[in-house]
Order: structure tokens, then C-alpha cells, then sequence
């Protein structure tokens, strides 16, 4: 089996278009959004405006971006050792990193301002320049609380 | 500006495969993970079982899926009125309707057990057969904490 050829079951591939773009001056980022106070904002492109219009300053979002300059993935990285795990190892669905079968990023940052097409935020953990795919409100409940 | 003809900027497309797909008997689904009991499956492709090694019965887990039975996106739904808000309108990007710009969904199921390349798992609110395209571990931190 192999994870880099083109796939058998391309028919069933699902085909997505950025909405925007990340913009940051950091020039280094945290590993984890939730190690990060890194400010930017997310550019959308102008027609999708509207669809912020409830996104309001203080309030967390989910981000969903396309990690865009990963390496293609490979049967070797189902297993990883990531940097901060000293020397141990953790199988990929259990970790965040970049290197996965799709790579797609999922970032929740705080809202700091909406003007226009861009959302001013804190918390990134993305280069600038990272394809936006999605904005999700962040919803913290389960069925326990 | 058109949401539904080809983007004149495809190159950037981002294509996805499938990993896997839910599987559930259940026929009636709750709108959100947050409000279901509803059992299941996470059935990944055998190739991916050692992806899930570290996850674990009593984790909750993030699951990234392709609404693959919505229709298009149009500029008319970039404000939405959901069912279960009385009339009132809310913009798309604050809300987690499967119409949307890119068609991806986000749950955070429990997991009961690992079978191989089987995750059994409960909250779904995905329907039968939906394309799963990435596991993820269910991040709680936030700066503040």
C-alpha cells in the first residue's frame, strides 16, 4: 500500500478552495496555539465578508487551515517523535503535527477585532501565508458538562 | 463574484482522500456532538491502524469529515436562520451548518474501544457512511488556563 501515489479511490476525492490566508509578522511561533500570545489576523477574500458578521472581538474561534508547506505524507510518520517528547513516541491521530494524511491544521485563537474581510486575532500558530479552509465557532461543551 | 464556477485561482486547490468512514445505525441523528449519546464507528482504512495506537477508551477526540451530502455553497447562505434559533439569522462562519464555503465538519466524540483500525466511539452526529479526513486529540488548554 502506498500513501503518495496517486490513490485508487480518487473519485471520492474531496477538492477544497481557501478562503484566505493568514497574515503574521512572527517570525517564530510557538508549536501550539495554545502556547501562543502571536497577534496577526485572518485575510478572507472579499465575497465571504458577510459570514463574519457575528464573529465579535474577546470571543474564540476554530481555525481550519491547510498546512501547505508539509512534506507529503508517509507509512513512516503513522508513527512520530516529536520534538518535545523526549525521545518518545506517539502515533499520528494523537498528536497535532503537520506531517498527517491530510494536512489540514486546527488552530483555536482569540478574536480581537473584525474589520471587513479581516479578523484580527491572537493566538496563531500558523506561518504567515497559511491557506484559511474554514472558521468554526468554538463550541467547549460534551454531554457531561 | 461566483461561489459555484470553477475558482479562477484552482491552482491553489487543496485535494484530500478519505481516511476512513463513520459508520452508525442510528437513523435519527441530534444537530450537534454536543447534545448525542449516539454510538458508532470511526472505520479508518487498515493502512492507518497504527496512526491510532495511542488513542485510548474514556479520550475524547477530534474528528475532521467531508459533509459529502450538502449541496453547493452560494453567496445566499453566508447568512443562515437554523431551525432551532426562532427565525433569528446567524452569519456562517459563527455556526456549524454543513453549508458552508468548504464542506468539512468537526465533532469531538468520546471513544470506547480500538479494534485494529476501528475506533468505536460515542456523541456522533454524523450520518452513516460520512468520510472522515483526519483524527486529532481533543485540545481543552486555552492561554488563560
Amino acid at each position: 500500500m502506498s500513501f503518495d501515489s496517486p490513490s485508487p479511490d480518487s473519485a471520492e476525492a474531496v477538492v477544497l478552495h481557501p478562503i484566505g490566508v493568514v497574515e503574521t509578522d512572527a517570525e517564530e511561533l510557538p508549536r501550539h496555539w495554545s502556547l501562543s500570545d502571536v497577534e496577526g489576523a485572518l485575510v478572507l477574500k472579499p465575497e465571504f465578508a458577510p459570514g463574519l458578521r457575528d464573529i465579535a472581538p474577546g470571543q474564540r474561534i476554530v481555525v481550519l487551515f491547510h498546512f501547505d508547506r508539509s512534506p507529503p505524507f508517509e507509512p513512516g510518520l503513522l508513527i512520530q517523535t516529536p520534538h518535545h517528547m523526549d525521545g518518545e513516541s506517539r502515533s499520528v491521530f494523537s498528536i497535532c503535527s503537520p506531517r498527517r494524511p491530510n494536512p489540514i491544521g486546527l488552530s483555536v485563537v482569540e478574536v480581537l477585532a473584525v474589520e471587513g474581510a479581516r479578523v484580527r486575532v491572537r493566538g496563531l500558530d500558523m506561518m504567515d501565508g497559511t491557506p484559511i479552509l474554514d472558521i468554526k465557532p468554538h463550541v467547549e461543551g460534551s454531554r457531561e458538562d
